[in-house]
């Protein structure tokens, strides 16, 4: 069986954005008379940072516009979305990551721009993680099994160890591991064929339906569920039930053979960085995002008027009452904010989204996703069974132990236990509680799963600072993340199209109107959740700016619009058709 | 092909709860040593009351705990729980109902009790309802139709037509209007036998997946849409894809073909008669529930103590610090509570729960609802576009009109604009967001739908008193009922199957052991967000605390337990098998 190696590119479109904005290499190059053009990026995050550094580094003037706030942040805003790390005390070393965590060595876009910005990777203390992690203690219908890696489960659990092997099996007899080979050896006309087999194939299959189904494992409800929460990915997958079946291998592409890995101050350093890091623009003169935006993102956006065509531009409302006109807008946030937050009105008559992108953007569906996290001064778990990653079917779901060593002042606290990290349902049994009746119920569940640290942890969710987060009540978000039910496809291509315009000879989507807005972000990315894809998403955005202000790029480095048409890059189309149709 | 005609029964286990309460009936009787036991009853919605009075009218004295306060209700306690109906000033006629609001008239039990307390049902303005609704304007894809009936739609949009006859015909080739038919006639063996083969068949399907697997209706995916938004049931059943198939069933038999009405005082006026009426005990004399709790129910519940046996009674520890020892509970809440409110201990060393329902009660899901809703002066959109009811793919979802009569006082409102009314995803755009914020987006969007009435939409929306509520984000439900995602049957068996405890021999549920705590509700029942069936579960609970309590049924009066075993009540028992078993 060939050994999982997982990719960085996108099976969908498999383009290769690390290579495109690497070795000093620019997304292209604008006519001199729109040298300085100002652009309005709408969003802070992973998407619109990529988007605007790289829009500064072609010589724009990206003015960035940010809804949440930070006390500490550049003009109270906060810079990151999803990469959202806090530390409570100057004192500590201890770092939250409120949004996301840990990252695969797949993430090549990713590493390109921390290593560009000096910041250091160190190794997450993931489930099965034998090198790092002392031990991942599963939890599982009541008993408890303590493994260093997922093939001592196989002997302590036969019959996880049965069903796992069939659903690995399963994934080798689709093609999974060859489809990972042959984007890994970049032969993307093997990939392009065994991607469509999948596609067309499973489009309509939920997970859970493939865990079930003679077609897929066809495992038993329990074995099902065995898998489902131990077994797949970083585990607690159970929670992902619903998703498309392409969804799941989308993750499984980027992730099955990685290594998992965390940003030593916090993922929020690299939003730090892309805001004050110096580069050079076309002229070689040194600028940042932070001295282009006068030290602070402009507050929160609330209408967008949007003209007809690339030549209209776009006129940003904002909540402090100014309003600005831009040649072209790059919009990040989750899609939902449309219909609930910011107004989207033609300039000049013309809707700006044509009937497939509206009905695109009103079905997109988001995972809740809750963390509840306690800080303490020392990793008082050390030595004990907690110490590593607890995962199991209670209420915590899934527990992960932090020492983040010594603090840069006396008393600072280095110790991070992350009491409980959900998705979907598991997050909604906490989304209304408060952050003390959260740590309360926590602990009592794990303490009943280590009873030798049941005392400790109970004096510790008494002094230690606590904190959580339920990203479906966070009004700028509505959710983690964007996920595709079975039949969604066709949203998603519509979505992740969008960048392209009428660059490439006719607009992808058919009605919808060449605006200068480009969409951006995990809701345009094809894989949800996964922050390279979606700095990807910023990079194709990017792009379209550039065209759409006259710039152009070299043969030598084309952009992901310019191989659009490219029978091995552009995104399959499948059918509205039934599912025989398919078959 | 038959017309369809809807059923009380649960198709799972179709016992008569009706007949088994109506024409003077009781529950069972007690031995004399048992009349005047305490019985705690946790939780003052439909099936906690249900039970409360019936066993008040055994001779019980029933104590009522309920965790929902509110300024005018009894002790300041909100009766009902997502009955819960609101009437915003005295001089108002017009109701708000922020929970369940139409019911049909194939609820039976439900209609018992409202004909015994003497209360009045109106027609409900539903979509489709030709004789009591002007028009059901469908806002689909951004074109409106307005239509009287369904089968107008049929002409106005002939793809949604050939959508929809694939759907009615695929119904009734699986036999559901059949097994409706049987469940009519109450012939029960006949029923068993159809229902069999179609929980064997689709118990692994979601409602997506029945649309379009050709082994369903096999429709296309924009077919499919059409019909989810359009076409099933109360619509905007596009919310509901990821259900299990046998949860639609369930819903479909209870609906179709039966009409929808509203209580004219609002359902909460349920839960108020069932509080104070009076009835009879079995000795003739005269009492009500408020009478036997003092004029209060008991404040919220924080921990039970649970004996191993029918002998060991239930200590119940409540939040105004007080302890009370009872022979037996009912326990009704949303029970992903008992993981993360109310603690449930063992008083004697043995665990309440045995394995199974402990997965179970962890694995529960439930829905998301939100309602966001105007109280108007007048029923200002009398005549126009909007007086009726909208259902659109846009924000609002679905929208609902009432004009509820000349008010009681001078200067009250009569009119209620449910400007909204979302599930799930739907609900989830709109959870962070504030009443004013809901409000404004959603009259932005039926402003856009209806421009007649655009301008008094906006005037409206400035001036008329607005309710919301998002149930999920409400502490004591998590959501706003239950559902069953594809492959949960054995857990909603478990849950159901609680009541019966070791009464006709051995535990239905291996490993559960015999306690005095009874498990009532809409996560016990087996259809989700169904009061009828919610209250019937009070009635197999209060059938479990009769027992419990030494008391006995009358062959002529046999109660839900008694016919557990008969082949023909008993629920199906689904393998865990592979999906190619159940074939």
């Amino acid at each position: 069986m060939t050994e999982p190696r997982a990719t960085d590119l996108q099976v969908d479109f498999p383009f290769d954005y690390t290579d495109y904005v690497s070795g000093g290499r620019r997304i292209g190059r604008l006519p001199d008379h729109a040298l300085g053009s100002p652009v309005a990026v709408v969003g802070a995050g992973g998407s619109g940072l990529t988007a605007a550094y790289e829009l500064l580094r072609i010589g724009c003037r990206p003015i960035v516009y940010e809804a949440e706030t930070e006390p500490g942040g550049p003009g109270g805003r906060r810079l990151g979305g999803r990469m959202f790390s806090r530390r409570l005390s100057a004192a500590d070393s201890a770092v939250v990551e409120l949004g996301c965590m840990r990252f695969p060595d797949s993430a090549r876009l990713l590493r390109h721009y921390t290593e560009e910005f000096g910041l250091r990777w160190k190794p997450f203390r993931d489930e099965y993680a034998a090198d790092v992690t002392p031990r991942t203690v599963l939890d599982l219908d009541g008993t408890s099994y303590t493994v260093s890696t997922i093939k001592d489960l196989y002997s302590a659990h036969p019959r996880f160890g049965d069903a796992h092997s069939r659903w690995e099996a399963a994934l080798h007899r689709i093609g999974v591991f060859e489809l990972q080979e042959a984007l890994g050896a970049r032969d993307r006309e093997r990939a392009r064929r065994l991607w469509s087999d999948l596609a067309h194939r499973f489009e309509e299959w939920s997970f859970y339906r493939f865990l079930r189904d003679p077609g897929g494992v066809g495992l038993s409800r329990s074995d099902a569920h065995l898998v489902g929460t131990a077994g797949v990915a970083t585990t607690v997958w159970d929670a992902f039930y619903d998703l498309s079946f392409l969804e799941t291998l989308r993750m499984l592409l980027t992730t099955e053979g990685s290594t998992m890995y965390l940003l030593e101050k916090g993922i929020s350093a690299l939003a730090d960085a892309f805001w004050n890091r110096r580069t050079t623009g076309p002229d070689g003169t040194s600028t940042s995002l932070a001295e282009v935006n006068r030290g602070a993102p402009r507050p929160a956006v609330t209408a967008l008027e949007v003209g007809a065509d690339h030549a209209q531009g776009v006129v940003v409302h904002c909540e402090d009452g100014t309003s600005q006109w831009y040649p072209a807008a790059v919009f990040t946030p989750q899609l939902h904010i449309l219909e609930t937050g910011v107004e989207v009105r033609p300039l000049n008559g013309v809707q700006p989204f044509g009937p497939r992108l509206r009905s695109a953007i009103r079905r997109l569906s988001y995972w809740q996703s809750a963390k509840t996290v306690l800080v303490t001064p020392l990793p008082f778990w050390e030595g004990s069974s907690m110490d590593g990653v607890t995962i199991t079917d209670r209420l915590p779901r899934a527990t992960y132990t932090f020492d983040y060593g010594e603090p840069p002042e006396p008393g600072g606290a280095r110790g991070v236990l992350v009491l409980s990290f959900t998705w979907s349902q598991d997050s909604m049994k906490l989304a209304s509680s408060t952050v003390e009746d959260r740590v309360a119920a926590l602990v009592r569940e794990l303490a009943d799963i280590h009873p030798d640290m049941a005392e400790q942890l109970h004096r510790q969710a008494k002094t230690a600072a606590a904190c959580t987060i339920s990203w479906e009540n966070e009004r700028n978000f509505h959710g983690y993340c964007r996920f595709a039910r079975p039949g969604e496809y066709t949203y998603q291509w519509d979505l992740f199209a969008n960048f392209v315009k009428n660059f490439t000879g006719s607009p992808p989507v058919p009605g919808e109107p060449p605006t200068p807005l480009f969409l951006a972000g995990d809701d345009v990315a094809w894989s949800p959740g996964w922050l390279d894809h979606a700095m990807a998403s910023g990079l194709n955005a990017a792009w379209g700016v550039l065209r759409c202000l006259g710039g152009t790029t070299t043969p030598d480095n084309p952009g992901p619009g310019d191989l659009w048409n490219h029978e091995h890059y552009r995104p399959l189309t499948l059918p509205d058709g039934t599912e025989a149709d398919h078959r």
